[in-house]
């Protein structure tokens, strides 16, 4: 028994995701598998990267967690498996692995290349179902990361944007836009942690959006404000509303945070 | 063992179902979780009511239903767990558990305050995974009802339009789209009563649409019908077609239903 | 325990597929369900006739499949469940099922018609859950295929159409585009025998189109190249992009595959 999770750009109206998850049971039929998503943007690394990093620590110890963007599958790249304090971590060494593995204890790192634990045939064109899928399975019924290939020295890193904290002020900008429209930024809960609730608000250069609150409904309904959310870091949303169609969010909009009123 | 079901406007492109099912299967990892739907549009309770209503009595007793839209998170509004004499239901007190209910022997009502069976630390905007996950997690546990909070008496009722009957008309209106752009609308089995099937047509106004028939078929290609529909409810329909597209159907376009022909 | 795969064109806006999860869980509460797809185009039999013989191979033997894509739901097409060597299909006798099958060696087919076995109330608008759920979960269970209704001698096949082969060219034609835009052609691995990979290109028309390679990252990011697929099929992609915008292909469009260079 183990979890496996999913995180692929593989989408869900083909028969792609279904095959990965068929090989899995094939090995391992009691594995229980989630997907995080596989609605990636065909071959977009960084949304896959935050989105795994926002979501794997959700899980229970043990978890192994695959995750697919692989655009270039069947090239050079390598295919490794990551060892954590907590879990395993599957991939393409394209940096989709780095922003989770940020935040965990890296235990070992092996590339995985031994073909006579993969699927065969062996496509060039699907390693989520050829070597990611039989890996994780194999995986799951205590197959040592070892005998899936040599260890590595290191992983391909994800350059990150750290916000710019100076007096009352922080600079960063947005990361990631999610299914309601709000724009999750790269400020986290330590570059909030000098203002108080309430007495900041959000600004694009010189247009303030709106205030920093506790929830969406702290203000009007269309009105847009920004809370530190779910995922740990500060997003711009419309109550009731889309906050990148209203705003014109992207990812990449700059975004700053001042504070608005003298603090107690 | 046990189900769970999960009904929200989370969507499935971001990693917001994922982690809500992880959070479940760290307490209660023999859990099955199904998918009743995740693409409920954004902040739609009355999509939402509806979905929940049309889908939760196919599953076996004992079954706990989370539905999640819930567009005032973080604010004022309750959270509440109700049993009933067959389900549990979980969701926010704005409306969205209400048609599932009018159906149901409602045996207790609880509003969920209890924090220390919530996730820590815990989110003002994602109560899905750190509220309402655990919750269900615990409940399929055996943890009663009655830990997670005291008894409501009462809980947030949604208005539903009931059909006008009369001699030989029934005047309704279309309550939901589904994907095939069919017209469920709120006009069921008992206002249907009164027509014998295929005696009796559909009508915009003064317009014509369809007979009312028993299969989607049962007219050519391209042509519309009305058929008593799986949920229980009359639905216009266009044979290989769409009718919402073909017609103009909305939520809420108003519809009759009329004798063709005498009746035997 | 046991495997049932969905393929349909019900989508995941609405309840459908989970009450069908419903309905086979109340029956065989161990099942373990996998959505191969529910995002068919509505009543489109070819794409999924085409994606469940694309992705049920990929499935351990015993695993049951059902396809539901039923634009005659309700009407005179018959219900049929078919045995093979490794599987169980379930669907409408209307072709869905007719290419997973021609890869199987059939065993026996059956007309689902009792009644008894089925949900109650019956609706004729949704036999994938009150028809093809129960069934299918009851086969998990061990009722036999012959308990469902008699042997019926054949079932409704599909058109194929069989790429065209001559000295050092094959003709063919696009059958499905999958989310990446990618367009997989019929031309299979048998009729690109004749070619050494790299010494061949793809034609439509007289406009070259790209090479034959190994993976999609053998041409720079933009150009088109042409693999042998993870399906088992030659299908075109753009590496980094979107072969059906980039080069207009439809399902339908013609291609070609010829000799560049004399073989060694």
């Amino acid at each position: 028994m183990g979890i496996i999770t999913f995180t692929t750009d593989f989408g869900q109206r083909d028969w792609f995701v279904g095959t990965m998850k068929g090989v899995v049971l094939g090995i391992s039929p009691k594995a229980v598998l989630v997907d995080l998503t596989h609605e990636i943007p065909p071959g977009d690394i960084r949304a896959g990267a935050f989105t795994l990093a926002a979501g794997c620590r959700f899980f229970p110890p043990g978890t192994i967690h695959v995750a697919v963007v692989d655009p270039g599958v069947g090239s050079a790249r390598k295919a490794i498996g990551v060892r954590t304090a907590d879990y395993f971590f599957l991939g393409p060494d394209n940096g989709v692995l780095a922003w989770a593995l940020k935040h965990e204890t890296v235990a070992a790192v092996h590339v995985l290349e031994n073909h006579s634990l993969f699927c065969r045939p062996f496509s060039q064109t699907f390693h989520g179902r050829d070597l990611f899928a039989p890996v994780a399975a194999r995986l799951l019924r205590g197959v040592a990361l070892s005998e899936f290939g040599p260890p590595l020295n290191d992983f391909v890193r994800l350059a990150w944007q750290e916000p710019r904290c100076s007096a009352r002020v922080v600079e960063g900008a947005v990361v990631y836009l999610d299914r309601f429209g709000n724009g999750i930024t790269n400020i986290d809960a330590a570059a909030m942690a000098m203002f108080q609730s309430r007495q900041a608000a959000v600004f694009a250069g010189r247009k303030r959006l709106g205030p920093v609150a506790d929830c969406y409904a702290a203000v009007s309904a269309g009105q847009a404000v920004a809370v530190l959310g779910s995922s740990g870091f500060l997003e711009i949303a419309v109550n009731g509303g889309n906050a990148a169609l209203r705003l014109g969010l992207k990812v990449g909009s700059k975004l700053t945070v001042r504070q608005t009123k003298a603090t107690a």
